[in-house]
């Protein structure tokens, strides 16, 4: 492998990471079974961590690497929870992190072009310094890549006003397993194939790496008007949401918690047991104040009563923050999020069905749930538990336990298996049920066709390994 | 092949065609250029029409097809304009119509599900008599399928605020080249790798056969408010649609005509060279007026003059009325549309660049051009051709050097090459300038994965053959 790390070391100088520290900080995201595999003893490091700092170096590593028939495992933010990013001892890390920064701001077409390793927040703030959004709101927004959110389809906390990923991606650049270059072309929409775009969004590393991000911008809107409503129970709040979706409204934010979500956030402004709705609406002037009077009425009509708009504002100053996997596990405490979604006529038993399995699991302390993303015809649920299993050991088999409860309930249900957070490795053997053998088998050809050595984050998506 | 047609007959019974006259009306879609070349002798009929009834026979017909070696040319309604479909004397045609019909409609959840060969304005009606809309009207809505919607990318009139058929698409089922089943899962939204049903979206029948599609509807709105005014110039027009668009308004029909087009349609109602501009405003209570108010005043900043919303009626009234091929070829004409797109900025610059290159093309009488789709970052131009050449003999070269001309202008100005019609034959020169020679070789290599024969519509896209 000397002859690899010359080579690379030719290209990327500085840009190749050899310490054991640097590489032990990039040799995984921030997957809870990760977590406890390392604190049991297992971390594997990668051979090296290549940073290259454009898309020219990045195709120089890719080809460099694959002429070795090296692994390649890109990170971003390393803040995937499922397990996307895994380093193996024959691998090399690439990393996004010195291609960052705003490329070009076009105010007038609405566009904004940056390295694929540029902080979330970062992108954000610098077209809101020009009184644009991009509008996606990952709750990693401070820790993830915009290359990043390409990569894993990442939703925002306004998605249901402005569309996930996908739907404020204009263009992107990417570097394909063979080390060409892949442009989309610049244009507001196409009917020229297949999109292709398609393959590199939710292609989790496994069909070239993304370099550049072009966004389809909107302008700051006025301040919102912010709303908030209790409901005797979560399925009051769903019908509730649903019948404002319906016709035709879309706050950004629409987020309704159950009873034990409410209790934990809101215990001052409801009685217990009751479902917490916030809404934030915004648009073009005027829109904002009609909306919200739609929506309080549909609202009081399934019985929600208003709440004091600072529960929005508590909501708004506490959404980034979640405590570390480190810090649950040093109380004693596994814990992990399950975002999974169907038709509203299905939501109900999905939260049921899925809340339901994971507290049967021995161990387990909770299992809540709350929706963050409307669409015409269902939402999403996101599931939270946590567990405190009796001994250290059994801490994995209990993490493993929950997944495939929760799995196995939603597919029963008939539920979209993964909403937001990608597949990574701890969706990877339920893809079968979510794409179907057949489209699993398409998958399983296109990966083959672009990438025919499998050197591309191998074990992700389609993988056969087990970490 | 006498074994080929008793194995299909013994599939299809009578839904195996082979008279002439049925061959000969399915051997083709309503390109110019083909109508051109039959009336000069040139129509290769197909082997046979296969006619499945259901997505279980469609599957047999292609794993008999496949294990002959035979081209499969999927049919839907044949009003494509740029050659996706037509047959070779070596191949059969698939035709959809006979899956017909909606399967399941749910008000509750705002789902609908068709045969692929559903006629798009049946199924139109049927969701309509729900109170429902799929909302997607492409121009050939009275000819055209539910499944070539899909196989083409198609854009509805209404689609600036209802969005194109990517947009509505739910879910859908399609037999592959190999006579596999794919089902997209049923789920409001996924992040479950790259999504699958981008494959069908615009693979024009090479990637497999589109069988059923699952729209994600709205309610019908109440009526609209219709509204239109005109500008001094076609470039004032633009800018105030941008503004509309910007802040988020989304009118569902935004259509600018150039003056030539505006004198054509509506020259009773402006001055000569005037600009029309004509908007449908709709949506929940009380958006529609705000919406127009809005409009009106970005209109009236931008010299726009409001005319007689029966202008409106009247576009409404004769919006899929257009002549057909044959009878403008009678009167010694030939006539095609050309559609592009392009940001904000580039639009004045790409309009006049593509009227002036056909202009310049001997026997050219007009090109003309409406924009009719807008996006926040550009829209899409329109161009509508005519020409009058000298000599019989010269009709099919004149048409290539017009779209010649139209692509070459449309790519030195940066524009994307193909907003809505497809690619078909007609633009397949060009998809290395569309997708770059790196996305054109990704876009090879997924089709060879999954057809390695190139069985499915060879010649489409990214084919070799010439018609």
């Amino acid at each position: 492998m000397s002859d690899l790390i010359e080579q690379l070391e030719g290209v990327l100088d500085t840009g190749l990471i050899r310490g054991d520290a640097e590489r032990a900080a990039r040799a995984r995201d921030t997957w809870m079974r990760s977590e406890m595999r390392r604190e049991e003893g297992h971390l594997e490091l990668p051979l090296a961590v290549a940073a290259p700092a454009d898309t020219q170096q990045m195709s120089q590593v890719v080809e460099i690497c694959r002429a070795h028939g090296v692994k390649m495992i890109a990170r971003g933010g390393g803040s995937g929870v499922v397990g996307g990013v895994l380093a193996s001892a024959d691998s090399v890390v690439i990393s996004t992190e010195r291609m960052t920064g705003m490329r070009s701001l076009d105010s007038h077409n609405l566009l904004a072009t940056f390295g694929a390793g540029t902080n979330g927040y970062e992108a954000e703030m610098l077209v809101q310094a020009e009184g644009l959004t991009i509008g996606n709101w990952p709750q990693s927004i401070e820790l993830s890549t915009v290359g990043g959110w390409v990569a894993t389809r990442a939703s925002g906390q306004y998605s249901t006003a402005y569309g996930n990923t996908e739907d404020v991606v204009h263009s992107l650049k990417a570097v394909l397993p063979d080390g060409s270059i892949y442009r989309s072309r610049a244009t507001p929409r196409a009917s020229a194939g297949p999109d292709l775009r398609q393959l590199f969004l939710g292609g989790e590393g496994t069909m070239g790496i993304v370099t550049e991000v072009t966004f389809s911008l909107r302008p700051l809107p006025e301040p919102g008007v912010r709303q908030a409503f209790h409901f005797d129970d979560f399925e009051a709040g769903l019908e509730a949401i649903r019948e404002v979706i319906r016709p035709g409204w879309r706050p950004p934010v629409v987020r309704l918690y159950d009873g034990r979500e409410s209790w934990r956030h809101f215990r001052d402004q409801l009685p217990k047991g009751n479902a917490m709705l916030i809404f934030l609406h915004e648009g073009p002037p005027g829109l904002a104040p009609l909306q919200a009077a739609a929506a309080e009425k549909v609202c009081v009509s399934h019985g929600g009563v208003a709440a004091a708009a600072d529960v929005v504002d508590a909501w708004f100053d506490s959404r980034n923050s979640v405590p570390s996997w480190e810090e649950l596990l040093s109380q004693g405490v596994l814990a992990d999020t399950i975002e999974v979604a169907t038709d509203w006529t299905r939501l109900p038993a999905l939260y049921k069905a899925v809340t339901e399995a994971i507290s049967a699991v021995p161990g387990v302390i909770a299992a809540t749930a709350h929706t963050s993303h409307s669409y015409r015809s269902g939402a999403n649920l996101y599931f939270t538990f946590a567990a405190m299993p009796a001994e250290r050991g059994d801490f994995v088999s209990t993490y493993d336990q929950c997944w495939r409860a929760a799995m196995e309930a939603a597919a029963e249900v008939g539920a979209g298996l993964a909403h937001h957070h990608g597949v990574g490795r701890v969706r990877r053997d339920w893809m079968a049920v979510e794409l179907g053998e057949t489209g699993l088998d398409m998958l399983r050809s296109i990966k083959r066709a672009l990438d025919p050595n499998g050197l591309m984050n191998p074990g992700v998506l389609i993988g056969d390994d087990t970490p």
